[in-house]
């Protein structure tokens, strides 16, 4: 394997310009298998076909040629954010041939960008639904126009390649700048003060600023930050905090409203403050993170309460029934995660990047990559209804997986968090390297002082919590370097042992957080982290009322979920017919994590509310099996709990 | 007291064909005071004038004189929908001048009429939203048109007119037979093969069908019945169960979809079965109404889970927070379920009408009959906000009692029901009349056979649980009739007691269901029906997974509730902080109902999911007022919560 060493311009989403961790780029760490290869060559081989097929045929991709060839407004398909699923297919692309350097994507991401490209207008404005005769005015509709939201995805797709192939003729960074160019003039200081009604330009335009150098794109960005929440954006039946438009981002206390857009522009905010040095603001983001991960995210770490807003709820408001989890909030936090963890490496931030991308991110694509959770719900009431391989579904209506969505935000927003997912790995400071998902992987960088850097991470987590780091260089004796490695914090008990290539091993424990090892890697060297992967039993924090009395197990990092698919030995069809045994304990055998269950209430006395009783439980206790979240709704229609309830 | 006697066409909403009990109308029955009477004297006097008010200042009543004067469609305002604000402010009217003769309410009654008589085209079309130049054209959204659902409710508008001033010559009926005839020749059997998309026409056609003896109305409305379930509206995100139109109404197993459309499509629904004889149809509308209330409804009788789509959730989705339980779907649900009652004679329907009044009509206007809730949770999280008394809120955000909504159906249907309340106190048979609610009253009516009935009811009810029901004629020694008294399902250990004008006391038990008592009564015979009203508590059928592990306290037929301005003693200010302590028993003291409780999880760990700890719980406990549920947030903003964990 060869890869570029860099140190300045990782191939990687995001690089800020200070900050306690540096990001390792595609081209200092590789995922090469695993549960993460695997779903990374499915992405790959099949989603992008699929992404590719359905921008075409849903015309969202031809509405840039309708643009050239004066046949909008009147053959426009798709909503009006429609544009933004091109640039996320863009960046996705990019973040692909970034890592395999795939021809064919090569030739389809540069005919897609030609088209994009001639649909830019002279002075730089670029948006198929708006600004031409029978069109609304450009920025007419800054509540649901969403046409700075597409600019912000531009501009991601745009970092992507500058990233990736910095040499590229391809003319996206010069579309890009073109457009924030036009951004900066129509809302700069002395512009429109305004924002969007759906955040992401922020982010588009801080990191199209680290790309280029051109500090006008950030001080956009934090002109878009700080013009949060001063009642710009018309009031509206959720009420202004739907876009964040209620309060100043520094003076909130929680991620509220739309989950997506929160998380969007927090993860925007945190790259203005990192870059602009205002800590004040970095404070604040960072409050804000550990009350929305205290009170307003569930088990899987999904977040957002409400189907109506798709919306987060108050605090403790996590309702299992119709939980919205859109997959693409779950997108939005892994954003805002990696940026806190980034500037401040509290491991706690990655933590939850795991837990979501092993139960949301993970749990969206079918197995064969071309259907998708839009929502992820943690309880399935009634059998959900296959989608049709061909139709358009709406958003989150469809209970199973479907190809494609009116609003299709979520396919190719997942397609480019698994093509960049490398990049999610590790980090390096000036003193060595961070492991922070467990993925076999190749690492290769190089410390600022010049210390090189190699190691291969084996293992085949999560099926087993054995991690083996084994270094690939000889550091010179004077030439220690620290690997760190995280310990989630499910994992009290982990233990660390430290074989050299030649000499004895030491073991010890390592506590949930971070253990490090600071040695002079000699080749061979290996660093084994066991996590204890027994199945486990978790409980709500009491003021969860919505859960209340139930019980989750889990494994590792992953969630599982009980599916009425496996209720046959319990004599029962619908998990609502179950509760859990007194005293059950989570089991693994045969490859599958076991629970014992009874059977349950079955009266149907006409009025459900009735004097309590102690429930006297005869009913003999049967074990079924669980499956991970991230697998259920794959043999067929089912009704499904994450949560279980604990009989008596 | 005067009232007309009448066996044949009571003053009263409904008036079957057919079925097990006759409605005694307002010209029978009389509320005379109490609980109902004083919510009756504020409708009077207070909700009218604000109605009244609102619909001028809106534009919505003006809208018909802009149909007149050609200032439509530039001048109009309102939602699609806001005629029908009209006909139910009309129907109020009506009832309420059938009630107490008010001479200025009959005025404005007649001044009213004149200018929606106005806007009546040629050929019996009456809408401000449709049908002229640069409007919609006649019936082209029949989804979200609401075209048939205004006539359904003007049609309401003049039954009551027409039963309570059969001889008034102000042309409301006319303008009703005319739209009505219109309708006939629109959507008869060789017309359009179309429903609308919000149901109410079919109870409104059925009614206008018995006032008229005009058997065309009923067979429009069978025709209307009969076509849900064809699909004949367009999918939408929700899917066509929205409004009812997935399954044929003959095979539905619960009502679904939208909670208004579903309740008003099921009352006129019975209408339908009743008067054609389908006792098919009136078999599948009684389990339809078992499975809903068994599963799909809250414990204050009210129904509807989602605030996205209003609508009812799947069997036993029932959440606290965000319990939509929208005040309309309510009044819906007592036309339902009365419709059933009138039909079987089944206390039970008299239970939940019961129960709904108490916990959900009475909920929601304010004391000062100006404000509404639109929807009724049963978990307020975060104090709400007051709302100005001159905003119009959006239907459902306002967290508080507003004056006014974008969508206002709320406010004019309260005052239509309790405008025509004292038509669903009791109902007669051959033999005898039934009380189904207890309300301070007078009643007087005649027979079939010509036995003239006479008696009082004196009841300080719910305050205490002592119903007299005082005899104030002298029946012939051979003209026994029978007084049958509901008992709520509630009321185990009720008991009765016949006292004789002269003669001895009998007492015996009376156990939930009916308790009947047949004799000739004598001017001064008392008969006291005793029911338990000591404060209990009620626990929630073990399916209900949002309220697991809670307790909620009831007395008599109120629901109790939790309110944060109430925690004072318990050094608390937000119902997330206390939990019931153990064995805690409801208790009534100083006209309070008072339950101990002991302070709740507080830490703030960060990751709210743990390993499951039996918690040792020390902390003292100490008691805490509760509050009527239908009395919550009138002393100012405040948490509030229905079902309380109970501790440990």
């Amino acid at each position: 394997m060869t890869m570029q060493i860099s140190t300045t311009a990782p191939q990687a989403p995001v690089a800020p310009s200070r900050g306690r961790l540096r990001p390792l780029g595609q081209d200092e760490v590789r995922i090469t298998g695993g549960f993460w290869g695997d779903r990374q060559a499915v992405n790959a081989a099949d989603t992008f076909a699929h992404i590719s097929a359905r921008l075409e045929s849903e015309g969202w991709l031809p509405n840039f040629d309708l643009a050239v060839s004066g046949g909008l407004p009147e053959g426009r398909r798709g909503r009006e954010f429609s544009d933004s699923e091109i640039y996320k297919y863009l960046e996705g692309l990019a973040w692909e041939i970034g890592r395999t350097g795939s021809p064919a994507l090569e030739e389809r991401f540069r005919a897609v960008v030609a088209r994009v490209a001639a649909a830019q207008e002279a002075d730089g404005y670029l948006n198929t639904k708006f600004g031409r005769p029978g069109q609304g005015e450009r920025w007419s509709d800054l509540e649901w126009g969403h046409e700075l939201y597409c600019l912000g995805h531009l501009f991601q797709a745009a970092v992507a390649r500058a990233r990736t192939r910095p040499d590229a003729d391809d003319g996206l960074l010069e579309v890009a700048r073109r457009a924030a160019d036009m951004v900066c003039r129509e809302f700069g200081a002395d512009g429109r003060d305004a924002i969007c009604g759906h955040a992401v330009v922020e982010v588009g335009l801080a990191e199209l600023a680290r790309v280029t150098g051109d500090d006008r794109y950030l001080e956009q960005a934090r002109l878009f930050v700080e013009r949060h929440g001063r009642g710009t954006l018309r009031d509206i039946e959720w009420g202004r905090k739907y876009y964040q438009d209620d309060v100043a981002v520094r003076d909130a206390e929680a991620l509220r409203g739309h989950a997506v857009r929160a998380n969007y522009l927090a993860a925007g905010a945190a790259d203005v403050a990192v870059d602009t040095g205002d800590d004040e603001l970095l404070e604040a983001l960072r409050r804000q993170w550990d009350r929305t991960v205290a009170r307003r995210t569930y088990v899987t770490g999904g977040q957002g309460s409400h189907h109506q807003d798709e919306a987060f709820g108050e605090d403790w408001e996590l309702p299992a029934d119709r939980a919205y989890s859109e997959t693409c909030a779950s997108v939005g936090s892994i954003m805002f995660s990696w940026r806190l963890l980034l500037a401040e490496g509290d491991p706690r931030h990655a933590d939850l990047i795991e837990r979501t991308l092993y139960n949301v991110v993970a749990t969206s694509p079918a197995p064969d990559g071309r259907s998708f959770f839009y929502a992820n719900t943690l309880h399935q009431r009634v059998p959900g209804v296959a989608a049709d391989p061909d139709t358009t579904s709406p958003r989150a209506s469809s209970s199973l997986r479907a190809p494609w969505f009116e609003v299709s935000c979520c396919p190719p927003n997942v397609a480019r968090t698994l093509a960049s997912l490398d990049a999610y790995v590790a980090t390096a400071d000036d003193e060595g390297v961070q492991l922070h998902q467990f993925a076999p992987a190749a690492v290769r960088t190089t410390l600022p002082d010049g210390r090189a850097i190699a190691f291969d991470v084996e293992t085949d987590y999560p099926v087993s919590g054995r991690i083996r780091v084994i270094s690939r260089t000889d550091a010179a004796a004077d030439a220690e370097w620290t690997l760190t490695l995280r310990v989630p914090a499910w994992a009290a008990g982990a233990r660390l042992q430290v074989v050299p290539a030649d000499g004895s091993a030491e073991e010890w424990e390592a506590a949930p957080g971070a253990v490090q090892v600071r040695r002079a890697f000699r080749s061979g060297d290996t660093v084994e982290l066991d996590l204890p992967m027994a199945p486990r039993l978790t409980a709500p924090d009491e003021r969860i009322d919505a859960v209340r009395g139930c019980l989750v197990v889990e494994r590792g990092p992953e969630v599982f979920a009980l599916e009425s698919v496996d209720l046959g030995a319990a004599g029962a069809d619908d998990v609502a017919q179950v509760a859990l045994a007194p005293g059950a304990t989570p089991v693994e055998r045969d490859g599958r994590v076991w629970i014992d269950v009874v059977r349950h209430g079955e009266s149907d006395a006409g009025w459900p509310y009735a004097e309590p009783v102690d429930a006297a439980r005869g009913a003999a206790s049967v074990a079924v099996p669980l499956v991970a979240y991230h697998e259920w709704a794959e043999r067929g229609p089912s009704t499904m709990r994450v949560w279980i309830p604990a009989a008596g």
